[in-house]
This record gives C-alpha cells, structure tokens and sequence, in this order.
C-alpha cells in the first residue's frame, strides 16, 4: 500500500528543504518506500478536513490505509519501525538511536526555533537587534555539547540511524545563520547527510515543488 | 534489574514536579517498576562521569545494567516498551499514541520553553513587559488547537498512553502562568492526570527530595 504524505502546495523556504516534509520523504527514500504527496495550501491547512489529520494544522501528515499520522517524529519512527534501515536491530543500539531522535526534537530543535523566531517573526520589534545575540548564544550552549559528543564520529553512535536523519534535518535550519560553520565537525556532519543518496533525492523531490518558478 | 535515574540534588523549582525526572519517575509508577536514584548537584551535571551519560549535562537519565539513555522522551518510551500500561497493543493505535508523545515534546512543549525562557532569563530585560504577551499568544496558538483536539475527551486517543503522559507533564509548566485555567478541558486534563495513583507516587517522591526544608 502506497502512502500519502502531505507538504506545502509552496513552501515559504522556496526549496531550500527546510520544510518537514524533507524530513518524512528523506525517511522515505531511505526506506526505499514509494509514496503519493498531497499539497496543500494554507487555506486549507485550516480547514476541517485537514485538522482531522493534524490537530494542529500543519504539514506533513502521513496516511497508510486507516492509519494517519502527524508529527514528522512520530512519521519517522513509525517508517523506521515497519522497514529496515533507519534503526539498528540489537535492542539496545535501538533505545540509544531513538535516544537521538528525540534529542534532536526536544533539546536541539527548541532554540534553533527560538532563533527562526526572533529572526522571521520578532525582525520588526524594538528589542530585535539587541536580543539576538543572547537568543545565538542559547543555539550554541547545545551545539558546543552536541560537537564535543560528536568528535571524529561520522555519525551520533554507531552507523547512520533515524536519529542522525532528523539530528542533521534540525541542524540544517541553522546553516543560514553562519552558526553552523562555527562548529566545523558539526557542518562536516550535516553535509554527510545531505551527501546521501536518499537525501539527494528527497531534496530534488520537494525542490520540484518549491523551487521558484524562472517565468 | 533496579533501574536507576538521576534527578537534581535540590530542583530549582522547589518541588513543584517540573522537573523532568517526575515525567520518568511517573512513568516508572504506571508501569510498576521499582527505580534507584542518584541525585546529582549542577557542579556534577557538567562533569565528565554524568555528561558521559548525558551529552547535554541534564537529567534525568537512565541506566538498566550496560544501556545508558537520556532525553525523557526516549525514557518513557523504553518503559513503554518494555512493559505493559502505556502503549496500546494495536499497531495503529501504538503509532497514534507515540504521535501525541511527539507531539507533546516537539509541538506543544517548545512555546512553553520559551515562556519559561522570557519569564525565567529574560525578566530583567529591558523588552520583558512588552514582549511576554507575544510569547503567551503563541502558547495560547497551539493550546487553542489541543483543546479543540481534546474537546470532551478523557485522553488523547482513546486510552491513557505515554502521549498523556508526556502532555500532561509538559501543560503542568504552564500551571503558574494562569494559562492552563483559560482552557478548562485541558485544566481538568491535567487534573485527571495529576489524580493518577501513579503520578500521586511520583510526585511524593520527588517532593520528598525536592521541598525547601522547614527548619
């Protein structure tokens, strides 16, 4: 059975990727799972019909049959768990890879969203120019961590798992700040990622959506 | 084998329960598992020995003989694997309920961290007054959505999961700012929550380490 997902008829990134749906179709590819996309617009984000899907009126959404998913994590790990590729089979290589899964959500990702704050939707405010450094600086209280963990490693432990894919996924938002090249093993890493052949796909895939039209 | 997590030496909420390791300890009550705790100071969070265990120098973390895990998410996970009480059986409902755990790590938590962050670090800020009610609207952005969601619902989907769990110790963080009252199916949510036997448990038990002494 062949799944739908859904992404942004066009993403505000203009194909940059940054969108998650990248994420859900990198997980995909790398599965080497098939799968329909349904675009929407974010008229219809809002409406019924897609809140049934996704309380919360986002995009992606992922529907196989009776099952419909929300939640890029949660999309991942369900993929992860019905395919080979994305988690090791010892159990606990296993709990250590989802481990990173939800490191990469709930303790990398929240002030690198703080930042895509202050810089999209506070531009404008009085306080913006003197209060982004400090917002950085809490960018990188975790990445300074997250590098001294990574070291020389090509991947967070052990081969490439679900964890690296959303681990390099939330890193990416940053490579626009210039935070990112401040850490050289950290973007050495984000680019391993984004050299892989399933990326390489998934990106082509949503930039043919995205990407500015040249007419 | 005893599991054993860490919890802070002295929490800096004084017993109120936001500290993360009441989300593993409840978790380990509603699966009925006996825990050991080590309570670590912040001088021995940011050493050598616990940031091996934990990259980002944090609790709570979890160790059952050589498996070492961190990120509350994944905690409460495992135990939800290992043991019967907070994961359904059925593989879609399965998938749904780990959804709303991502959905409360990675959708509804981050607005509230970043209340916390303007409340807590930000106070003295020249921007504080003015900025805050941005930052409660869009809390309230994503609660409107939840509640909308829940609507007359005991839990999420269905039965109490993991996913309430996570939800309901992630909306207790917004108990002091009042907004959890504006919602009154979410403030009786988490009252249902808070009433579990197993969180009553939990709770005592870090009061117990966490509450400024009398004397």
């Amino acid at each position: 059975m062949t799944p739908t997902i859904t992404g942004f008829e066009r993403s505000p990134d203009g194909g940059k990727g940054l969108a998650r749906d990248t994420r859900v179709r990198w997980a995909l590819e790398e599965v080497g799972q098939p799968y329909e996309v349904r675009l929407v617009s974010f008229a219809q984000m809002k409406a019924p019909e897609h809140l049934a899907i996704h309380p919360f009126g986002q995009i992606p959404t992922y529907e196989e049959g009776p099952l419909r998913l929300f939640e890029t994590g949660s999309i991942v790990f369900h993929l992860a768990e019905q395919h080979a590729g994305l988690l090791p089979g010892d159990r606990d290589a296993r709990a250590r890879a989802i481990t990173w899964m939800f490191a990469a959500l709930n303790t990398v990702e929240p002030p690198i969203l703080e930042l895509m704050t202050a810089r999209i939707f506070e531009r404008d405010k009085p306080w913006s120019e003197e209060r982004l450094p400090l917002v950085k600086d809490r960018v990188r209280a975790t990445l300074d961590k997250l590098s001294v963990h990574l070291g020389a490693a090509d991947w967070l432990d052990g081969a490439f798992s679900a964890g690296d894919l959303l681990m390099v996924s939330v890193l990416l938002r940053l490579r626009m700040s210039g935070i990112l090249d401040e850490y050289e093993n950290l973007a050495a890493y984000v680019a391993r990622g984004e050299a892989r052949p399933a990326y390489v796909r998934a990106f082509a895939a949503q930039f043919a959506v995205n990407a500015p039209s040249i007419s």
